[in-house]
C-alpha cells in the first residue's frame, strides 16, 4: 500500500480522477477551425459528429476565406480587429513570390510574410478572448470536447481556458512542434529534415545536411512560434510557450499515412487518418461525365492547384494551351483567370471542381497538382500518378515524398514551357512503372482495418467518453531535456566510476610505494 | 528522374518490388508455436485464420506440453531430439524455487536454468532444421506468411529460410529485445526498466537505478540470448545475431495496451492487441453456475495460478483453506494437490476452470492469480480487482503495474499466512476504490474501434497480401549504433566547429601581433 501512496503523491494515479463511467450519447463539442484548406477536411470530421448525433458549436471569424455556415452544425461569429480586406491582403501576401522569380532575399522575406500572418492570426485570437459576453457564454455551455488544428494557436488556448480536453486534427506543424511537443523521437539519422531534399536513406553528407538543417530549423522556429508563444504567455501562465500549450492535447489526429509519410516512431496518442478528405465519392455532374467520358481511350488530364491559388500569369498559362494542344488526353482545368480566345477544344476550364470524382474517374490518367497533402491523399485513393507543381508552404517536401516512391514528376511553374509539359505527359502514359507503382501505394493506403473518418470520430468520443485520453500520455513530458536524455545519471554514474577508479589507483600506488619502501629499509638494514 | 535512380540504388524503392497487387483471399499460413501458455493465445489467433478461410500448418514438436492438435488447422509433428520426460523436467525446473525460500545464489542459478532451457529448445530446433523430408515438403507448400512467438528463435529462422513475411505475436521478450529489434525508442528516464520497481515517474535515484538495470541487463541478456545467437549464426549467416534475426519481422502482433503498459513510444509496425485472450465468453457448466450463484450478495473468489502451476505444498495450501474458512464469499480454486479432509465448504476444487467465463460472472468479486498477462487482461476485461501472488518471469513487473494502478493488492506466496489473505480479501471488498478503478480500467482497455482478434487477423492477412509491410519498416535498421545517434555527424561538425575557432583565434592573433610590431617599429623608427 505504501507503494500506492507513493505513486499517488507522484502523480502516477492522477488520472483516474479525470475518467468518467457514462458514455457521452449526445456530446458537446466546440471547434476553432483554421481557414483556408485546413477546414475543407476538418468540415467533414465536424459534419459526421453532428450526424452522429453530438451538438456541434464552430467559431468563425467575422473576416474569414472558406468558413460557413451550415445546417449541420451551430456556428458563433465573433468581431475580429482585422477588416475582411485585411486578411485578403495578407493572405495575398503569403501567395506573392509564386509565380516571380526567385530573388537570394525571398527567403528573409517570407519570413517576414508568415511573422505578419501569425500575428494578424493573434490579433484575431485576441479579439475572441476579449468578448466576454461570448466566452462567458461558451465556458457556460459546458463542452466535452475542443476540437482544433494546432497550426494556429486560438483552439488550444480556449482548451486550456475552459479546461476542457483537446483533440488536435492536423497535417504537422512548422519545424515539427507537433511532434516535440508531444514528445515523439524523431531521430536526424533517418527521418528527413522538411526541405533537406533527403529521403530515409542517407549517406554521412546527407545526414550532416539534416543535423544542420535542424539546427537552422531551431532558431527560425524561435522566430515563427515568437506571437503565439506571447498570446500563451499573455493569456495563460507567465512564461508558457506554445510547445508548452499545445503539448496537453489529448489526442493528435495527422492527417497522413506511411504512404505518404516516411515510416517512424509514433506515440500511442496519435492517430492517422491520412486519405480522410477522399473517403467519400459522389457521381460528376451529366456535362462533365460526358466530357470526360469523350475522352475515349487516351483519358484525361485533371487540373487544379488547391483552393488558394486558381490563378496564373497570362505567359504561363499559355504554355499549358499550347502544351495541351498536342496531347489526345482531354484536360479539365481549374482556372480563373481570363480564358485566351483560342482555348483548345480538349481543355474545359472551371471556376470549381470536384476533384476526387474527377479522380475516381476509370478514364482519369494524370493529375496535375501543386502538392498539398488534400490532393497528394486523393491521387493516392485513387491511383492516378501526378504532375507536381510545388508552390509554397509543405507543397515542396510533399511532391519530393511522391517524386522519391516514383508515382510522380515535379516540374517547375516558373521554368515551365510547353515541351517540357507534352514531354512529362507522355513519360507518365508511357512509363507504366508510375502508374503500377502508384495502383501498389494506393492498395497499401486503403487497405486499412477501419475507415480514417470512423477513426477520426471514434477518438473524439473516446476523448469526450473518458475526459480526455490520460493513459495514452507518456511521463516524459514533466521531464526536461538534460532528465529526458538521462545526462544527469550518466554524468553521476561516470563521476561515481571515475572516483572509484582514482581511489583504486591510489590504493595500488600507496600499497606498491609502502611495499618498496619497506624493502629498501630491510636492504638498507641488511 | 535523377532523384528517382539515386533512391533506386539506395533502396528506397527496393519495397515496390515485394508487393504484390492480388489479394491472398485463401491464403497459406504457417505457424511456428511457443508451448505453454503462450500458446493459448495465439490458438485463437490460429483458429479465427483458419475459420476466415485461411490453409493453416501448426509445426508440433512430438514432446510438448500444450499443443495439440484440432480439426480448424492441420498439424506437421516433428521428431526432437530430446524425450518428453527430458522437456518435463526442463520445465520442472524452471518451476523450481517457486515455494521455497530464496537464497543468495538463486540468481545465478535461475539464468543457468533460462540457459538450460534455451538450449533445449535450439536442440528442438536443430531437430526441425535436419529433417531434410519436412524441411523441402514445407519449402514446397509456398506459405504466404510465418506466424510465429519470437520468444523462441526456431519460426523466424524458418521464414529467413523460406524467405516469407513473418508476423510475431507476443507479449515482450526478456531484456526488451523486441523493442531494440525493431527499433524502438525506449528512454530509460520514463521508461521503467523490467524489475526494477519503477513506475513512469522516477525521481532521480530511481532514474540511476533504471540505467543501472539497463547496464546489467545487457550483459545479461547477452548469456541469455547466447544460444540462439549461436543458432542464427550457424543456419543462416556468419555473424548474425538473433536480434538482427528477428529486426525482419514485418508486424508485431502486442498482447498488451495502455491500460497494462506504461505509455511508450511505438514502432508503424507494432500493433497492440491486448486483452485478445478475453473476448469470447462462454455460459458456465450447471453445476458451478449454481454454485456460484449460491454465493449470494457476498460473491465468489476465483483462484488461479496459470497453466503452468496448480499445486502448492500443503503447509501453503492450509493457509488459504483456514483463510477462505473465515470468509463469506465462495472460492473456485483451481487446485490439483491432494485436498485436505476438512475442505470448506464455500471452496469448490476444480482441476481446470473456465477461467475468463467465471471472471465475467457478476458476481465475481475478487481474482487471486500470479499475475501471468493473460490472466491480468481478463482481470482487466471482466473488471475483477485482484490479489496477487507472482511466481517467476515477467509476474513480479506485470503485479507491480496492477498495484501502481490501484486495483489490485501483491502477496508473498513464500510469507502467506491465513490472516494476511483474510486482511486482504477484506481490504478489497470494502475499500470501493479498487473496483472503481478497476471499472475505469475496464472501461479504457474495452473502448476500441476494433476488437483485438479482428485486428490481429486483419495485419496478418495485410502481410499475406501485400507480401510483407516493408512500408512501415524504418530505415534505421540501416544504422549501426554511432550513425543512429548522429554521432559521426556530431563529432564532424564539432571538429568543423573548432576548425574555424581556431583559425579564427590564429588570425586575430596573427593580425594584432603584426599590428603591434608595426606599431613597435613605427615608435622605434620615431
Amino acid at each position: 500500500m505504501r507503494t500506492i501512496e507513493r505513486l499517488t503523491s507522484l502523480g502516477l494515479l492522477a488520472w483516474f480522477c479525470c475518467l468518467s463511467a457514462e458514455p457521452v450519447q449526445g456530446g458537446k463539442v466546440l471547434v476553432m477551425p483554421v481557414d483556408g484548406s485546413h477546414w475543407l477536411s476538418m468540415k467533414i470530421l465536424v459534419k459526421e459528429l453532428s450526424l452522429r448525433g453530438h451538438e456541434v458549436v464552430v467559431l468563425v471569424p467575422e473576416s474569414s476565406l472558406l468558413i460557413q455556415g451550415s445546417d449541420s452544425y451551430r456556428t458563433e461569429v465573433f468581431t475580429v480587429s482585422y477588416s475582411q480586406q485585411e486578411l485578403d491582403a495578407n493572405f495575398n501576401e503569403l501567395r506573392k513570390g509564386i509565380f516571380v522569380p526567385p530573388k537570394s532575399t525571398d527567403f528573409l522575406l517570407d519570413i517576414q510574410r508568415l511573422i505578419d500572418f501569425t500575428n494578424l492570426q493573434v490579433r484575431g485570437c485576441e479579439s475572441l478572448l476579449h468578448n466576454e459576453a461570448l466566452m462567458s457564454r461558451l465556458r457556460a455551455e459546458g463542452f466535452d470536447v475542443l476540437l482544433t488544428d494546432p497550426f494556429l494557436p486560438c483552439g488550444s488556448v480556449l482548451a486550456h481556458l475552459f479546461s476542457i480536453p483537446a483533440v488536435y486534427f492536423l497535417r504537422g506543424l512548422p519545424c515539427g512542434l507537433d511532434l516535440k511537443a508531444n514528445q515523439c523521437p524523431t531521430p536526424l539519422s533517418y527521418i528527413p529534415k522538411f526541405y533537406s531534399g533527403n529521403t530515409p536513406q542517407m549517406n554521412f553528407p546527407q545526414r550532416v545536411k539534416n543535423v544542420f538543417f535542424s539546427f537552422v530549423e531551431s532558431y527560425l522556429c524561435k522566430l515563427l512560434y515568437a506571437n503565439f508563444d506571447y498570446l500563451a504567455s499573455k493569456y495563460l501562465e507567465d512564461g508558457m510557450t506554445y510547445k508548452e500549450l499545445i503539448s496537453h492535447g489529448a489526442v493528435w489526429l495527422l492527417r497522413y499515412d506511411f504512404t505518404f509519410e516516411w515510416p517512424r516512431p509514433l506515440m500511442p496518442n496519435m492517430v492517422l487518418i491520412g486519405g480522410i478528405n477522399c473517403a467519400k465519392k459522389g457521381p460528376l455532374p451529366a456535362d462533365l461525365e460526358e466530357f470526360v467520358n469523350g475522352s475515349g481511350d487516351d483519358g484525361f488530364i485533371v487540373f487544379t492547384l488547391g483552393s488558394m491559388v486558381s490563378n496564373m500569369p497570362d505567359k504561363i498559362a499559355k504554355q499549358f494551351f499550347d502544351a495541351f494542344r498536342q496531347i489526345p488526353q482531354r484536360v479539365v482545368w481549374r482556372y480563373t483567370g481570363v480564358p485566351p480566345t483560342d482555348v483548345p477544344e480538349n481543355v474545359r476550364l472551371m471556376k470549381w471542381l470536384p476533384q476526387n470524382d474527377l479522380l475516381a474517374h476509370p478514364k482519369a490518367q494524370i493529375f496535375f497538382t501543386h502538392g498539398g497533402t488534400h490532393g497528394v491523399y486523393e491521387g493516392i485513393c485513387n491511383a492516378v500518378p501526378m504532375v507536381m507543381f510545388p508552390l509554397f508552404g509543405d507543397q515542396g517536401d510533399n511532391v519530393h515524398r511522391m517524386v522519391a516512391r516514383g508515382v510522380a514528376e515535379k516540374l517547375s511553374m516558373l521554368e515551365v514551357t510547353s515541351e517540357t509539359v507534352v514531354a512529362t505527359i507522355r513519360k507518365l502514359i508511357n512509363d507504366k512503372s508510375y502508374k503500377q507503382k502508384m495502383v501498389q501505394l494506393s492498395q497499401i493506403h486503403l487497405d486499412r482495418p477501419l475507415q480514417p473518418l470512423d477513426l477520426a470520430v471514434f477518438w473524439t468520443e473516446f476523448v469526450m467518453k473518458h475526459k480526455g485520453a490520460a493513459h495514452l500520455r507518456v511521463a516524459a513530458h514533466d521531464l526536461n531535456w538534460i532528465q529526458y536524455h538521462s545526462l544527469d545519471v550518466l554524468g553521476f554514474l561516470s563521476l561515481v566510476l571515475i572516483t572509484v577508479l582514482v581511489l583504486t589507483l591510489k590504493c595500488c600506488w600507496f600499497c606498491t610505494r609502502s611495499c618498496f619502501r619497506k624493502r629498501t629499509e630491510k636492504r638498507k638494514s641488511q
